[in-house]
């Protein structure tokens, strides 16, 4: 068994960025036309790739909790978003080239120029490496330039502490920052204006008379929201539940930019996780809470700082770090479902949103955060949406969009309810009658009491608009009655866990991504079995006829195994196939020759190592189907079959 | 074994919805905001069904042959539809009610006025029940209503052809008809005006200066063309290939109707076959030439019948009236999906498309059309697309969209070619050098052929705009130069099988419905476990404590073997829990009670027949594990394991 060195190599994104380019992973949309910033197309390793880990997520998620899954639509009518709030509030702030009327996000613009700075300073300093060669600063448009100036210790520290909370920042701050430390747009040099509200949703309209405004989701969330009675019905009315979708968002990004991290039509799964407000405790928490996670929480962040406590989500939801066991149990499955399909968890943290970063309908959130080339980006947001969305959507619709629950104890409770005795009320006082009723109708319990004391000694006098009048007990009774509520109505509050699949497989195939020890050419992408796009490939030793019989019988067995596989018989070398094969992620290979035809034998190839065993063909694939389940590892395996020396004998 | 009458009641479509409202198949999506005609939301049974028969049509298209999966964009630049011709031509006809206003699609109009005067003629000539009853008609606004009036012979001969051929007939045309028939909006009785064109694409706009026009992709095929360069060089330069996408479209219909059959979003899949256009062959042709198909050609419909041929598909192939082999095998492919996943073959029929009738990038085109309560419907396209979409990409773009194969034998060609000596040829005529060239230059191979013949004499005449000039061999030599063509180069045709996975799963829901024998009220879903949302229900006698190991071993038994069960421990009957599941189409269910508890036994009830049957545990999951994989059907089970009585002993 060889060992491995994957980091010999430092990770060179530019590398990646062509393999994935030539192995059509992914590519600009409409290339041919010149493509459009922030939309791309998944080739067929990429498409495979997402369909895996999607797969994944169903089982680790839905199947394993018992949620619902949904598919609603897209385009969705204009009053839905005006009442969830994304009408007025989900933007961007956007400033424009005071010249040129170019657009630039305004926190993107003082992120790159005061990082420029910065780094500019430590070179001044002596303690940074000049900038990267221009070439690359003039292909990355809009990234500020890096001078060597050195700044004064005070605006480092200034600089510092305003990008550790930039997300903290309203559109008005970021304005006058701009103005206090002179940030212009770096492409012209020109000074911008103040910041504007740019609307993210793209808008259409819906029917053939153009009366109807429409809006294409920039969430699956309200999908789920709409449907709240009828999931509440399907789950025979208890909560909580929990439902779950994979689908298609917009987002009508200002400056769509670093590949999949940032684009307008993106593949996301939402789960939303309904629950009883007075008790946000897990039923599974208890299998969760000695998982240590990577925490970074606001006050650290305000603080100025970024450093991440590793902790147990039991501490964390005990010291009231995260705010309930339902928050918890998730932030720990998210960080599971990471890990197994390849995230690099040394590069994994859960930050949590500041005051003025969370979106308008969130109570609290946290965000797995994954490092990578351009720095952390949150891959998955972990928000608690409160009763926020049901509650507006059920005030402006008058559905009611609540519980009703049998309490098993019903509540009871006393209350002085007043009665008049209306015929005699109204011979005496006439037309002032009603505002009698009205008046003592609005008397508070201990209002109630004091009259019905007032009462039992003979009589009262009340006031009411300027006026005086007498009570009698003829007119008014004042009686101690009992209650009993036996239904308990309330409405749900609701955890979201959102995940951002392009992000997520772009950062997966950063952190799969490494370069052979003795060519710098050879790229792999050490994918694990479960989400690379194809889990064999089978390489005859060539074309040829003779092969055939074979290539099909160990075909067929696989796919029988349910395990997918290729045949890549093209005219190249071996060795040039099974390199083909590991830019795409492919982790075992099986080779049938001239030996494999008289003696029933295949090897067998584990991409990072490239070791090779041989066995006869049914062993081999019993030892591949363990090794793509994951109940065995490539060391097992070795123990399993003889290793490969290159020579194969022919009897 | 029981036998199962599944048509004593006869079909009842107000049933089947009210079942797939009350178990959340489906519902109109913003239902709480009154709802948009043509958006349906998928509940948990609706979206499993829809995944199931979606992961069924990938391994049967894109896992069986092959297919590179693509995962392209919805939102699309203007320019491709521009290209394509979408932006000139995919649109419906559309009239307006000249006093109202309101927008009706011409050829509905034009067919439910017809229809319901053809309605009203049977009636009245005693050949049809009264129509039915008004309420009905009231709720489905724009059905013409139909009153007892004989009509001419001769009209219903008219109205039977024009309905037979209704697609054949253009705007204009249909402006004509309602002319000539004085037909109405039937919900005012007001006239209509002339049609106009109404164009499908919903439209928005990309960015945030609004500059760049964009529409929400109809259909996903442009996304395969532009990838067309990408997708060759992954399949390694050759052709035929094919690929494959799944993915939500959008069609700004006129007057969405009929539930799922015509809405405004809807996912489709996909497929985009690249072959030569001279030769339409296909390699498995030879697999499927014996199956038998129902077929109804353009000459048929055209004479004004409707009546299907049964002929296998090499028939049709070799008599021309399917086009070619490749079309003809992806017909097969397409019949055996659909009865696969449960579509009721003696319903399924496929239908050629008439000339007017076809999309403007179309050159052939059948559809699998499925009978249902409201007609024929078209569910599944299979188009020849010719090599429409890649020409003029490439002709806009200037890209090459080719494939470009090495010839076997080369092509050798012998051609005369003019040389001049420009040297002389300038001292001799100065500036009119030029224009002999060009004259020669544009000259044929007789014409070269010619002159050559006069030079060898000694010299020759030439006229060019209005002068002669003489030519000898010291000026132009013609030569005879042999050329060698090694590269041949080709724009592909492209064969598209095109599935609406709503309509398909809409119609399955119709074909799998039915009614109890004994009891009108319990519906059941006779869908095949290889589709249902739940292939196991698992029942424990009532939710005590005692029942929970065994539900979890079973459940966690079932999950190993691949199958997905839900558990319904729920307070009612078993049987009213097993008559849930009936209508959720569950097809298998097992039942935990004492006796489990005590013999480790469970019992095995199948859906259509409530048969049950009774036996150790792990074999009634090895069992269920055979039904549920398809490789055995009930009758094999019931010699497997013994028929439960409905008593159990406990020992």
């Amino acid at each position: 068994m060889s060992v491995v060195n994957k980091s010999v190599h430092p990770f060179d994104k530019s590398r990646l960025d062509a393999l994935l380019n030539r192995r059509f992973f992914y590519a600009p949309a409409f290339e041919i036309y010149g493509g459009v910033a922030g939309l791309y197309d998944y080739g067929p390793p990429g498409s495979s790739l997402q369909a895996n880990i999607m797969a994944e997520w169903r089982k680790h998620f839905i199947i394993e909790d018992h949620m619902l899954e949904l598919d609603t639509t897209i385009m969705t009518p204009a009053p839905v978003f005006e009442t969830s709030g994304h009408v007025a509030r989900f933007a961007d702030w956007m400033v424009k080239d005071t010249k040129t009327g170019d657009v630039l996000r305004a926190d993107h613009l003082v992120k790159n120029v005061l990082e420029a700075r910065l780094t500019g300073d430590r070179e001044a300093r002596g303690l940074a490496a000049q900038p990267k060669d221009d070439e690359k600063d003039k292909k990355r448009k809009k990234k500020a330039k890096a001078v060597a100036v050195q700044l004064a210790d005070e605006l480092v520290k200034e600089f510092e502490s305003i990008l550790a909370q930039l997300d903290n920042y309203s559109g008005p701050e970021i304005g006058e920052l701009c103005r206090k430390y002179d940030i212009r747009n770096p492409d012209t040099d020109n000074e911008v204006g103040e910041p504007q509200q740019f609307n993210l949703m793209f808008a259409s309209s819906i029917g053939p008379t153009g009366q109807h405004p429409g809006y294409l989701r920039p969430e699956t969330a309200q999908g789920h929201f709409l449907n709240f009675s009828r999931l509440l019905e399907f789950n025979n009315g208890r909560v909580p539940f929990a439902s779950a979708q994979i689908g298609r968002s917009f987002r009508n990004e200002i400056s769509p930019r670093a590949g999949l991290l940032r684009v307008r039509e993106f593949t996301m799964g939402e789960i939303e996780h309904f629950v009883d407000p007075e008790d946000k405790s897990h039923e599974k928490f208890r299998e969760v809470r000695d998982t240590v996670l990577s925490l970074l929480d606001r006050h650290v962040q305000v603080s100025g700082s970024t450093q991440v406590t590793h902790m147990t989500i039991g501490e964390a939801v005990d010291k009231g770090i995260v705010a309930n066991e339902t928050l918890g149990y998730f932030l720990v499955r998210i960080n599971l479902f990471l890990i197994k399909i390849g995230i690099n968890p040394k590069r994994l943290r859960f930050r949590q949103h500041m005051a003025n970063e969370m979106a308008h309908y969130a109570a609290d959130c946290w965000d797995a955060e994954i490092e990578n080339a351009t720095g952390w980006t949150e891959c998955v947001g972990c928000a608690d949406r409160a009763a926020y969305d049901l509650s507006v959507h059920s005030a402006r619709t008058g559905q009611p969009l609540v519980v009703r629950q049998a309490l098993k104890e019903p509540i009871v409770t006393q209350k002085e309810v007043p009665e008049f005795n209306k015929k005699v009320l109204g011979k005496t006082y006439g037309r002032d009658a009603g505002l009698l009723q009205k008046v003592v109708g609005e008397m508070d319990e201990s209002q109630l009491t004091k009259l019905k004391g007032e009462l039992a000694q003979g009589q009262a006098t009340i006031s009411a608009e300027g006026k005086e009048f007498t009570i009698t007990p003829d007119l008014l009774a004042i009686e101690r009655k009992t209650f009993k509520q036996s239904i308990r109505e309330f409405t749900p509050n609701v955890i979201e866990p959102s995940f951002g699949f392009g992000r997520i497989l772009y950062t997966l195939l950063e952190h799969s991504f490494w370069c052979r020890e003795q060519d710098i050419e050879r790229g792999v992408l050490s994918l694990p079995p479960v989400v690379a796009p194809t889990k064999v490939l089978i390489v005859p030793l060539s074309a040829k006829e003779e092969f055939n019989p074979l290539v099909q019988e160990v075909s067929t067995k696989l796919r029988k195994a349910g395990i997918f596989s290729r045949v890549d018989d093209s005219n190249t070398s071996i060795g040039k196939r099974y390199a083909r094969n590991d830019e795409l992620g492919t982790p075992f290979g099986v080779t049938l020759d001239f030996a494999s035809v008289q003696n029933r034998t295949m090897t067998l190839r584990e991409r990072d190592t490239t070791d090779q065993l041989i066995g006869p063909i049914d062993d081999v694939i019993a030892v591949l189907t363990e090794l793509v389940q994951g109940t065995i590892e490539w060391p097992a395996a070795c123990q399993r079959l003889p290793a490969y020396d290159g020579v194969q004998a022919i009897d």
